[in-house]
């Protein structure tokens, strides 16, 4: 059984508000318990749940530790992952000092740009390369992700790219959607959407 | 009626995919169409926009520029909205150099950041000030909306500092969920759920 895109996107969420009622020391947790957290109805938290399995007993809740592993183990967050920059101007940079990727598993290894005054820099102790040496070394890393801080106009490019040389996901921090390979996996950070959703709030035109 | 939190998520999203239809010259859509195009039931999506007054006829299908202008005027996008930028490292220069706030209507005037080397430098036409400048800038330039790129554990203090400033909406690139008073609305960025979403596609665990 194919499980939809939307429900595996929602799954980093429920480890993220897991592990918070964990460090809360909370062992079990309810649907409903989720649902407020997460602000989803427990009907749809226990279908999201239901295409991996049985993971609660009918009225007697989740055990936390327990479904936090599994979800990992889904999620494939028990394993390491290597990744790889492409575009080291200040995004790029900034993304390879961010220190939230590797506690997580996601272990930035290579960086790539095809200036060559960036080329050979050092940064996080990573040396910058040519993107003539892209296949080699996600070949050599066994990269799989890469995540794409390049400019607006060359992310088709490069994205075509990373497609030839293997990559088979993107984290794609330009201000474009590339068409890309039905094979290949892409996420946009896309901070408008996040203040499109804000400014409701803060607009007159609210009635409630 | 109060909108759910996560319809409003949604809207943003529901306008970026009705700008691409239009792009295409599609001029009617119907909530199966639109469903598809966003991975969501017709059902939902017609529930979804039930908030906020009738848009589609039965069987008709909705208008899709008219869409857009509704839409965008709940959400509050005919305006112009003025950011700053607290934390003017390496994310916070890229964050100021992101070409994708101005077309959508959110314009960066102001940044701030507490270490003396980093004030007085231009960075796209601004001027960085220190700290101490953030209540009266906030007043005087009407800014309701800040991105906080400091490092995470400076991330609770300028949250305070901000709340006290007028802030009503930050937008956090740190890797931390700060804790806020409840009438301040706050968005993550954070690439890590974005990352995690795809390892699900990279794993042999799948068995479809």
């Amino acid at each position: 059984m194919s499980v939809p895109e939307v429900v595996i996107n929602r799954l980093p969420q429920y480890i993220r508000c897991l592990n918070d009622l964990a460090d809360n020391g909370i062992n079990v947790v309810s649907s409903q318990h989720l649902g407020k957290a997460l602000l989803m109805t427990p009907a749809q938290i226990r279908k999201d749940l239901s295409y991996f399995g049985r993971f609660g007993k009918q009225g007697r809740g989740y055990l936390v530790q327990y479904l936090i592993a599994e979800l990992r183990h889904i999620l494939g967050l028990n394993l390491q992952w290597n990744l790889a920059v492409i575009g080291v101007g200040r995004l790029g940079l900034a993304i390879i000092s961010y220190p939230g990727f590797a506690p997580d598993g996601f272990q930035i290894v290579a960086a790539f740009d095809s200036d060559p005054k960036q080329v050979g820099i050092r940064v996080g102790g990573i040396k910058v390369k040519p993107m003539e040496n892209l296949n080699e070394t996600i070949r050599d890393k066994d990269i799989k992700i890469a995540i794409v801080a390049v400019p607006a106009t060359q992310t088709a490019k490069v994205v075509g790219l990373l497609a030839e040389a293997g990559i088979k996901a993107i984290l794609n921090y330009t201000p474009t959607s590339p068409q890309t390979p039905n094979d290949l996996i892409v996420r946009n950070i896309d901070p408008v959407l996040a203040l499109q959703s804000m400014t409701y709030y803060l607009n007159a035109y609210r009635q409630d």
